[in-house]
């Protein structure tokens, strides 16, 4: 991969959002290998969460935070298929079916604000939350992001989504992830991280959107800290490279801002891994609400935003042995 | 969970070996809460790997290592069930159903070699080896594994192994985990974390075995850095905290010894999450094949001691992602 530091920078808004991925899309933007795009990315409600709270600002959030969320509330767009809000796509010269596609991820910077929830819909723990409930953060300090008064999550942010367009001809929905990328939700894709995507129509047609502020592995609660964000992504092309699904090489250590001390951590054991990861957030649940004093809802959102879940071993008699990893730096004091 | 400084250690060898769960097999030992416990613990072919070395050394081998090795081949013995060699059981004065059992891990010391094997009875791999290969580990360096001369795994020493008996009466084999522990092959087991298992019967009964000088997250290969070692544990009680699955807590960060640098790193998508991670453990072979100039059978043993399977989500449309992650730090030369 060369590097290209005369290469242009170009820029892509809101007038380059779509909701689904389809090959047939025209290019928001055209490319040449070693260029530089800042993306302009929204939050996968594509404003309607900060619509809600404008009708009807909850008492105990901070004044100053409801004017900057009201401040997104976007007028509501109909669009097809309702996917997430993804800007672009970027049609990069030269490219074509084969070739290697690695997106350099050179910065990712939310706004002021997020928001997390968990409601019936959840696929993992839905059953457990009857209601839905929104937690809004507040992201104003910049590297980090207080849940009440004694803890605070460090901010790593990433795209949930960052794909090429799909070689099948048609509309395809953006929550399922695929070969060629898509809604990943992979936290690692943060800053100094290349990510490696087979390309798979001409031009490649690359989209990306639903930043998250910070996330788990496993964005437990089907939503992380999401966010609208500007996103700087540097685009290379190695000819014939193309992996068969998507790789990536990260800078450095993994969670360089929570791998930091003790973790609490909790396993479950099962046949069906959905049934092993429950039982290890359940435990994880357990210790929030009873050494924390959090509520279940709270307990799952702050998991979202910095619970790993591991494979400690998929090898033993035909069990799943998974993790759910706690890290106890997010609390501010010192009893932890 | 109260220091007991002046607290008896206690030591059990050979004679304490049992090959199957059973809460009516009698204690080997019977401690106090605060007591410590030195095991010496066997790997899992007990002494059968060894055998088979002494009997046919291969040619590659350093000869002092192959005496090492050949000095651990035990006579065979006829065991019930055939299960991992396990040590114990301990039983703790005082512990009734309810109680909780915190373990607290002080040391686990390999002796000088292990062994990681795979082969066609790999449960998420075995298609793709025919025939078993065997690896035979130096580890006479006390702090890392060199695996020729290119790549150093760091070890971090664990029981893959650690568990109480079962409730329900009865002969249980060893590989399946359960909620009393038992062969749940946890890396971050290692000295300074704290387990906490439920006590399921009186004296809860304890044992340990199938000590893993290293293990990636997943232990892909079936087997990890397998070795005989010398364990030291402390147990203590706290009534009527039972988990209702194992939970620990961390001393510190959770790969101090691999998380130091840069990772290649490799995912799938799937609804399976069997095939999730099996396209993820084909990205890594494939960069190892194509990078390093590893077998496969050679890139599945090393990914088997320090490759991480990580759920990067679980809530997409019905999907995994499963991601696996190389350290690219254990590549001795500097063009990682």
């Amino acid at each position: 991969m060369t590097q290209h530091p005369s290469a242009p920078t170009h820029h892509l808004g809101d007038e380059a959002i779509h909701t689904y991925f389809d090959n047939s899309l025209p290019p928001a933007l055209t490319i040449q290998a070693g260029d530089t795009v800042v993306f302009a990315t929204r939050e996968p409600s594509n404003g309607a969460t900060a619509r809600r709270l404008a009708a009807n600002p909850p008492a105990d959030l901070d004044p100053d935070l409801v004017i900057l969320i009201a401040a997104a509330a976007r007028p509501e767009v109909s669009t097809p298929m309702g996917g997430h809000a993804l800007t672009g796509p970027v049609y990069v010269a030269g490219a074509v079916p084969g070739d290697a596609l690695d997106v350099t991820i050179i910065e990712v910077r939310p706004t002021a604000w997020g928001w997390t929830g968990v409601g019936p819909k959840n696929p993992l723990l839905g059953d457990l939350f009857p209601e839905w409930t929104t937690h809004y953060w507040d992201l104003r300090a910049g590297d980090h992001a207080p849940f009440g008064q004694d803890i605070r999550i460090p901010l790593a942010p990433f795209c949930g989504v960052m794909g090429v367009a799909p070689a099948e001809p048609g509309m395809h929905p953006t929550p399922p992830p695929r070969r060629g990328g898509g809604n990943m939700d992979i936290r690692q894709l943060t800053a100094g991280t290349v990510l490696t995507l087979p390309v798979l129509v001409p031009g490649a047609l690359f989209s990306t959107g639903d930043a998250h502020a910070a996330q788990g592995d496993g964005e437990v609660s089907g939503t992380a800290i999401e966010c609208d964000a500007t996103v700087t992504l540097r685009f290379d092309l190695r000819k014939g490279a193309a992996p068969a699904w998507p790789s990536f090489r990260t800078a450095g250590p993994l969670a360089p801002r929570t791998d930091t001390g003790p973790h609490f951590a909790a396993t479950g054991h099962d046949t069906d891994p959905r049934a092993a990861a429950r039982a290890a957030l359940l435990g994880v649940f357990d210790y929030l609400e009873r050494e924390r004093g959090l509520t279940r809802p709270r307990a799952c959102i702050l998991a979202s935003a910095c619970v790993d879940l591991r494979i400690s071993q998929v090898v033993n008699a035909g069990l799943w042995t998974i993790t759910a990893f706690l890290p106890l730096s997010i609390f501010v004091r010192e009893d932890r």
